[in-house]
């Protein structure tokens, strides 16, 4: 019974992990806004920042990778290799996040000692689209941080009852 | 025999790990540039990129719970704990990095698009502290995911033979 529902509650994260990152990676890869200064037409798309391209392609591999580990029988001796996994696509999807992150605060605020003017003023859809994609992705690490914690819990109570 | 082995392999990468956050934190941290342009002395120090600020703050968390925890003798009802803390450290400095590489990334080539200039011509010397900051870093950041392998590797093999 109590093995029943650990299994649902890894499940449920697992799909909410692989909603969430799907929806990070679309909204990231639709933002798409455009502005007129001085009579020339500035894009601003994901495909011009390097963090964002990486944000696309992390959380495209984090949803990937949540819904092919949905097929893994918990009892199979790839595991193991499961937990590993997740280790490493919570620490990518943080990474993710945290660079797509830096840059997002710097269109926002802008950084005057680096003349580094904010951006956000001029594409304010192409921001609330990024702030849309940081909020899925914040929710799909959360989502692997809790699915580490279950794993650490039930794999370590038998050790230390 | 294996259990001191591997008790003594952990401890070796914890004070890898302090050792290398710690460089991270002081490299950063003395990281210092100036340039003079039109006559206007500009200064460059990390704690005007919130990014730069966070990674500061993270390696220092970073270096003091690997020191800490060095204590925490391994048949102790904190083992569990610790290894929670683990998996949030190593997210942690894998933010850290991230959020300050992209940054980094952007001062030495710019974002033409957004109209961001790079400034590392400008200030070598602070872009060389920045790089050699997030080396020390990376660093720190394997030594943890190996420290998670062998935790897992440890705890699992008993259940999994």
């Amino acid at each position: 019974m109590v093995k029943a529902s650990s299994r649902l509650f890894s499940l449920l994260l697992r799909l909410l992990a692989a909603a969430a990152t799907l929806c990070a990676t679309v909204i990231m890869a639709t933002s798409h806004d455009s502005t007129t200064l001085f009579g020339l037409t500035l894009d601003a798309k994901f495909q011009y920042t390097p963090s964002f391209k990486f944000f696309v392609v992390a959380n495209a591999i984090g949803c990937g990778y949540s819904l092919v580990v949905l097929f893994v029988p918990p009892t199979s001796s790839l595991s193991r290799l499961v937990i590993v996994l997740d280790v490493m696509v919570a620490m990518l999807l943080t990474a993710a996040i945290a660079a797509a992150g830096a840059l997002a605060q710097l269109g926002k605020r802008g950084n005057s000692h680096a003349g580094w003017l904010p951006t956000c003023g001029q594409i304010p859809s192409f921001c609330h689209h990024v702030m849309g994609a940081l909020i899925c992705a914040l929710v799909g690490v959360v989502a692997y941080l809790l699915l580490l914690l279950h794993t650490i819990h039930t794999v370590l109570t038998p050790l230390f009852p």
